[in-house]
C-alpha cells in the first residue's frame, strides 16, 4: 500500500530517458510536470544530457542524489527492462514503464514480459505499454499524454482507471471540455503487476475520491477485484465501469445447455450487479453517470419535474426519461399555485410537465424561485433544467440559479444543454450542477443515481456450507440416476426411480412407482437421451416392457453399443419448467444460470446469471429477473409456482458447487419442475461432470 | 409550391413589428439578415421608426412600396392575426408567424388559432409559434433563434424540418460546432397550414439538399407525409426521423387483444420502415446519420476495417460496431502484404483488426498510404480510422489523409475522434470525411449506409381490390360464425362449424363433423368466451349433449341472461398459434398487427405491424420479423410452418380490411393456426365490429 501511495505521491521523481525535447514523447513528461506545478524532486536521467530544462541530467540511476519514490521510464522495451533492473536494485518503490512492444506483441514480447517480470523484485510496476498516471490533487502528470496539453488541471471527485491509455487521454480531454474534474487518472494497460483492483483498493482510502470509474476490457484476478469493489462499496464510492468486449460471442465448448447459454459478457453484468458495481452502457455515461453521482446526491423515488424554457427540447427529455422508467407527473395543486404565484404570464405552462417558463425563463430571479419551488415540492424526486439557445450568450443564467438552489435540498439537480454551448456546461458543472449534452445522459445518470440511492440490496452472499457430506465421486460424467442422487444429498427433490435392465424388471418397477412412469436409457455416455431415441414417456406396468426392447434397438443403433441399464421414473406433470446450471467462466469462476424452459423462452434467451454463492435473496432475485417470471406468478389464471421452493432449490444447487469445487466440471437440472405453491419443485433429469 | 418557394427564397422580405434593440427577439430577424448577407430588399415595419438599422421602416403592411414575397411577424397574438389579414389582402404569398399563445396554450389559444387559420386566406403560413426558418445557401435567415448569433453560416447538404422552434436551433447549433453544415433549416411548430410533409415535399425537388432530416412529434396528415416521403426516396434523398413520443403507453380502449397489443409508436417504426424512413434512435444520431448519408457514399456489405495508432479506442469502436452486427475480420495476406511493406515498426500490429499503426500513424503519408490499402482491399465495406490525442495539436493529420484517399474509392470512410478534439472533427468534416465523437454514432452511422445501399426493399404495396362482394354487413359486432364467414368470403380458410341450439342438435352436428369436436357459446354480445366458461374442448357426440347443458347455466350465471345459440366446430391441433388482428391508429390510420401466439410470446411482445394494404412480400417480412419465427421455421427438430399459407392468409386478411374500409372498426383471428407446411392455415376463432 504505501508503494501504491509514493507511486501516486511521489516526493521525489525519476525520469529515465528524458528527452530535451518537448515535442518527443520522452521530452513531454518533464515539461508537463513543470508546466502543470509539480512541487516534489525531480531528476532526469540520460548521459546524452547534462541538463534538461534547467534541471541537472544524471547519467545513470546509480548516480541518481536519492532513491526517487517513482520513475517513469522512457526508454525502448530491452532498455526499459534494464532499468527497472536497475532501480529494483536501488530499493526505488515503483517504476512506471511506458514502452510497448510487450504481451501486446506475440510471442517476443511475451517473453519480454516475463522478463521484466522477473527484474522487478520487490518494486512495483505501472505498465508496461501504458501512458502513465496523473493526480490532479497534487499535480503529479507521470504521463506522457497529449492531453496533458491543456492549459490547466480541472481537480475534481472522480479517479479514472483504464486498462487502455488513449482512453485515459479521452477522458481527461473531454472532462476539461465538459468542466468535469478528476482526483487520479491511471492507465494500467498491461497489467504485468499492478492492476485495475490495485487502484480501486487505494482509492477507495484515498479522501479526495469519492466515485471510481473503471474502463476494462477483462480482469486478470477477479477474487482481488471483488474485494477492492466491496471495499469502496464500504467506503461510500460508488464504482462505474464501462466494459468492452460485449460483441464477443459466449459460447463454450460444454455437453450442457448451460455452457452455451451462459455468456461471457453477460456473466460480467451479473458480477457486476453483484458487486453493487454500476455498469455504463454508452462510452459518454462513463463520464456522465460518475460525475452525478459525485455530486453526493442520490434519488429516492422517480418522478421528475422538468424546467424549461424551451418547449421542444422538455419534451425530448420527458421523452427520454420515460424510456426508462422515470415518471414526469404534472405539479400537484399547491405546487402549481406556488409556480403561478411567481407571475410568470400566461403564455407558460405551469400546470403541466414540462413546466414551461418560456421566454420569462431568462430571468434569473424567476428561473432561481421556480427551481427552488420544485426541489421543495413533495411531488419530485429530482429537477432537470433545460438551457436554450440563451444559454450561449447568457453562460452564466442557469449556473446562477442552480447554484443558488442548491443549498436548500439534497435531491438531484441536472441540466440538459440544447444548443451546442460549453461554456454554459462547464459553468454549472463547474457551480455544483450536473450538466448534459444528450438526452440519454440524463436518464442514465437519474438511474444510477436511483441506484446509489437505494444501497446495496445484493450484499456479499455469507453463506455457510452445507452440512452435506459430498460421497466419494468418480472423475468423468455421472449419469441422470447418480447425478440426481448428488443432487438430492442437498435436498433438491428429484423424481423417484428405479434402475432396470429389462422389460420384466420394468414392469415391475412401474407398478412400485404407481403405474405411470417414464422410460429413459441410462448411461453416463449418453447426454443426450432424446436425440437417440432414448425417452418414452407415459408408460404403464402393461406397456413398458416391450417399449424397453424397442427402445434398446434404437438407441443402440444411434450410439454403436447396446445400452445395459434403463431408468423407470415416475411421471409428474403439472408446473412451469426451469433450467437451472452450474457454469465455470475461465475469468470471473463459478456462477450459476437460470432460465425458464420451453422453446420461446429459450428464442428470447430468457436467462439469469450470478456468480457463486448464490444467497437465497439473490435466488429470488434471479427468479425475479426472468423476463417470463409472471408464468410463475399467477400469469392469465395460471396457478401460482412455488417460488420459494425455486429459490431454496437455487440455494441448494450452489451450495452443491460449493462444496464440490474445483472437482465440479458441469452440472446442470433440466427441467427443473416448478409446481403451483406448496407443492415443490422436483428435478426431472440432470447430468454432472466431475473433473 | 411557387409559394413555398418564395417563402424559402424571397426576394423581398418585410419584417412585421420589427425593433431598433437588436438584444430584443423583435429586433434580432433584422441584425440576422444583415450579419449573414441577405441580399434581397428588406422593409422593416413598425409605426414607431422612421428607420432601423439604416433601413427605411414603414407605418404599416399597406405603406409597403411592394408586395413582399414573406413577411416575417414579430408581434403579439392578436396584432400578428391582424397582420396577416393585411398581408393576405395585399396578395402576399406567405408570412412567418413567431408568437406564441396559440394552439399550445388551451382553449383561448385554439380559438385564436381558429382566427389566424380564417385571416390567411390564401396566403401560406409558417407557424405560429415558430421560430422561423433559414436558408443557409442563400443567407435567408428568417429567425429569431438565438443561435444564428454565429458568426458564419455554414451551407450543406442536409436539410431539417423540426416541429419544435428550440431543436432547430440546437441542431443548427450543434452542426457549426461539428462543422456540419445545412441547405434549409425550418420550424414549422403549430402547423396552421404548412406541416413537415409540404417541406419534405419541397425538398424532395431542391438542387442544394440531398438528405433530410425530420424532428417530429407526431403527423397531421400522414397520407400527404406518405406522398412527400416516397417522393423524396424517387429523388433518391434518404429522410431521417427523429421522433418523440416512445415512452407513451400503447393502451387502447378495444374488445380485441390488438388494441391492447399495437403501440401508437411502435406503428410509428412500422410506417417509417414501409416508406424507407431512416428512424434515429438517439437524439445524436439525428445529426450524425444525416450527415453520414450526405457523403453520397453508402456500404455494399458489414466488413469493416478500423484503422488507429491507440489500441484502446480501436477496440472500443470493434466493440461498438460488433454490438451492431458488423464484422471487423483481419486483413486477408495480400492487404496484409501491403500494409507490411509500408515498413511501419515492429510494434504496429498489421495483421489483426483494428489495424494498430502506433505512433508511425502520425506520419500523414504513411496514415494516407494505409487508408489506400484498406479502401482498395476487397476485404472490407468501409474504413474507420481513429483519431487519438495527437488531433488536439494536430488537427489537420487525419482530416488531410482521408481527404486525399477519398478520390480513389467509394466506400465510406469515418473517423472516430476519441479526445475532445473539435478542431479535428470540424477540419474531417469539411474535408469530405465523416468525424463523430461517440462511438456508438459510428455505428448507428454505418447502419445507415447500409441501409441506403440495400435501396428499397418495401416498395409501395399497390395491390389490387378483391374481387370478393362484401355481403350487407349489420352494424354492431359480429358473433364468431359471422366472423368467420366473412373471412372465408376473402379466401381465409376457417374451422368447419354448425349453428344448434339444443343438445340434441349438438350431438347431430357432433356426427356430421367427425366426432371430435369443439363447443362455443355464440352471441356477438359475449366477445370472451373463455371468461365466462363458453368455451369446451375435446367433445363427442356422446358427451357434447350434457356439456351444452351445463355451459348455457355457466355462462347465464355469469353474463346475466340466457345463451341461445351454441358453436359445434371440428377439433383442430397440431401447428402453431398467431394472432391477426386490424387496428385503425387515429394518427396513421388502417394497420395490421402480427404476433406469436402462447403466452410466453405474450409477456416478450411478440409482434410486429404494418400499415395497409399489406402485400404479400411485406406479409412475409412481417412474419420474419417475429423474434420467435424459429417456431415456424423448424426449430428443435419442430416441423416447418406452412409460411406460404400464412402469408397469403395475411394478404386476405389485408384486402378485406380495404374492402370494408371505414365501415371496419376491429377485426381479429385469434388464434390463426399455422398447420405444418403444405397443410395451410385455419382460423379457430374471430371477433370482428362493424361501424
Amino acid at each position: 500500500m504505501d508503494q501504491i501511495a509514493r507511486l501516486l505521491s511521489p516526493a521525489s521523481v525519476a525520469v529515465i530517458g528524458a528527452s530535451g525535447d518537448a515535442r518527443k514523447t520522452s521530452g513531454r513528461p518533464i515539461a508537463f510536470l513543470r508546466k502543470h506545478g509539480f512541487e516534489g524532486r525531480l531528476y532526469p536521467v540520460n548521459p546524452r544530457y547534462e541538463e534538461i530544462d534547467g534541471l541537472r541530467c544524471y547519467p545513470s540511476v546509480d548516480a541518481l542524489p536519492e532513491v526517487p519514490d517513482v520513475a517513469i521510464i522512457l526508454l525502448g522495451p530491452e532498455r526499459a527492462n534494464q532499468a527497472v533492473a536497475d532501480l529494483a536494485a536501488r530499493g526505488c518503490p515503483a517504476a512506471i514503464v511506458l514502452a510497448g512492444g510487450y504481451g501486446e506483441t506475440g510471442t517476443t514480447g511475451a517473453q519480454r514480459q516475463e522478463e521484466l517480470k522477473a527484474a522487478r523484485g520487490s518494486m512495483r510496476i505501472l505498465g508496461p505499454n501504458t501512458i502513465g498516471l496523473v493526480n490532479l490533487t497534487e499535480r503529479v502528470t507521470l504521463s506522457a499524454s497529449g492531453a496533458l496539453d491543456m492549459d490547466q488541471l480541472l481537480p475534481g471527485r472522480v479517479a479514472v482507471v483504464s486498462q487502455s491509455g488513449g482512453i485515459l487521454g479521452a477522458l481527461l480531454s473531454r472532462g476539461v471540455a465538459a468542466g468535469i474534474g478528476f482526483s487520479k487518472l491511471i492507465s494500467t494497460s498491461n497489467e504485468v503487476d499492478l492492476d485495475v483492483a490495485d487502484f480501486v483498493d487505494y482509492l477507495a482510502d484515498d479522501p479526495t475520491t469519492s466515485v471510481i470509474a473503471l474502463y476494462i476490457e477483462g480482469l486478470r484476478d477477479s477474487e482481488k477485484f471483488t474485494r477492492a469493489a466491496r471495499k469502496a462499496r464500504s467506503a461510500g464510492k460508488p464504482v462505474v465501469v464501462y466494459k468492452v468486449g460485449r460483441s464477443e460471442a459466449g459460447a463454450h465448448a460444454a455437453n450442457s445447455h448451460t455452457g452455451a447459454l451462459a455468456g461471457s459478457d453477460d456473466l460480467y453484468s451479473a458480477y457486476f450487479k453483484q458487486l453493487g458495481v454500476i455498469r455504463a452502457e454508452t462510452f459518454a455515461d462513463l463520464l456522465d453517470i460518475p460525475f452525478a453521482l459525485a455530486s453526493g446526491r442520490s434519488m429516492n423515488g422517480r418522478r421528475v419535474a422538468i424546467l424549461t424554457s424551451t418547449g421542444g427540447a422538455g419534451t425530448l427529455i420527458a421523452d427520454n426519461l420515460g424510456m426508462s422508467g422515470f415518471e414526469t407527473p404534472a405539479p400537484g395543486p399547491e405546487t402549481a399555485e406556488k409556480l403561478r404565484n411567481l407571475d410568470i404570464g400566461d403564455q407558460a405552462v405551469l400546470d403541466r410537465n414540462p413546466i414551461d417558463l418560456t421566454l420569462a425563463g431568462l430571468q434569473p430571479e424567476l428561473m432561481r424561485s421556480a427551481i427552488g419551488i420544485l426541489l421543495d415540492s413533495d411531488d419530485y424526486d429530482a429537477v432537470v433544467t433545460v438551457v436554450g439557445s440563451s444559454g450561449v450568450a447568457q453562460p452564466h443564467l442557469m449556473a446562477d440559479a442552480i447554484r443558488d438552489s442548491l443549498a436548500s435540498s439534497d435531491k438531484p439537480v441536472l441540466a440538459y444543454i440544447s444548443p451546442h454551448a460549453p461554456a454554459a456546461a462547464q459553468r454549472i458543472n463547474g457551480s455544483g450542477g450536473v450538466a448534459f449534452n444528450a438526452p440519454e445522459s440524463c436518464a442514465s445518470a437519474l438511474k444510477a443515481l436511483v441506484m446509489s440511492g437505494q444501497g446495496s440490496s445484493a450484499s456479499a452472499a455469507d453463506i455457510a456450507p452445507s452440512a452435506a457430506r459430498v460421497e466419494e465421486l468418480p472423475s468423468g460424467p455421472l449419469d441422470e440416476e447418480r447425478s440426481k442422487r448428488l443432487y438430492a444429498g442437498f435436498g433438491i427433490t428429484v423424481t423417484r426411480e428405479l434402475v432396470v435392465k429389462s422389460g420384466q424388471e420394468a414392469a415391475q418397477a412401474a407398478s412400485e412407482l404407481g403405474g405411470h412412469v417414464a422410460l429413459k436409457v441410462l448411461s453416463e455416455l449418453i447426454p443426450h437421451k432424446s436425440e437417440v431415441g432414448g425417452v418414452a414417456l407415459h408408460l404403464s406396468s402393461d406397456t413398458i416392457g416391450d417399449r424397453l426392447e424397442r427402445m434398446r434397438d434404437e438407441v443402440g443403433g444411434h450410439v454403436g453399443f447396446t445400452p445395459e441399464s434403463f431408468l423407470v421414473q415416475e411421471m409428474v406433470t403439472g408446473g412451469q419448467e426451469l433450467i437451472l446450471g452450474f457454469h465455470r467462466d475461465p475469468q470471473l469462476g463459478p456462477a450459476l444460470l437460470l432460465g425458464m424452459g420451453g422453446v420461446t423462452a429459450e428464442l428470447f434467451q430468457d436467462t439469469t446469471l450470478r456468480l457463486l454463492p448464490v444467497s437465497e435473496e439473490q435466488a429470488r432475485e434471479m427468479l425475479c429477473e426472468l423476463k417470463t417470471y409472471p408464468l410463475l406468478d399467477g400469469f392469465r389464471g395460471m396457478p401460482k409456482a412455488d417460488v420459494d421452493a425455486a429459490a431454496k432449490c437455487i440455494v441448494a444447487f450452489s451450495q452443491m458447487a460449493m462444496q464440490l469445487g474445483d472437482r465440479l466440471v458441469e452440472a446442470e437440472i433440466n427441467p427443473l419442475l416448478v409446481r403451483p405453491a406448496g407443492s415443490g419443485v422436483i428435478a426431472l433429469d440432470g447430468l454432472t461432470i466431475i473433473a
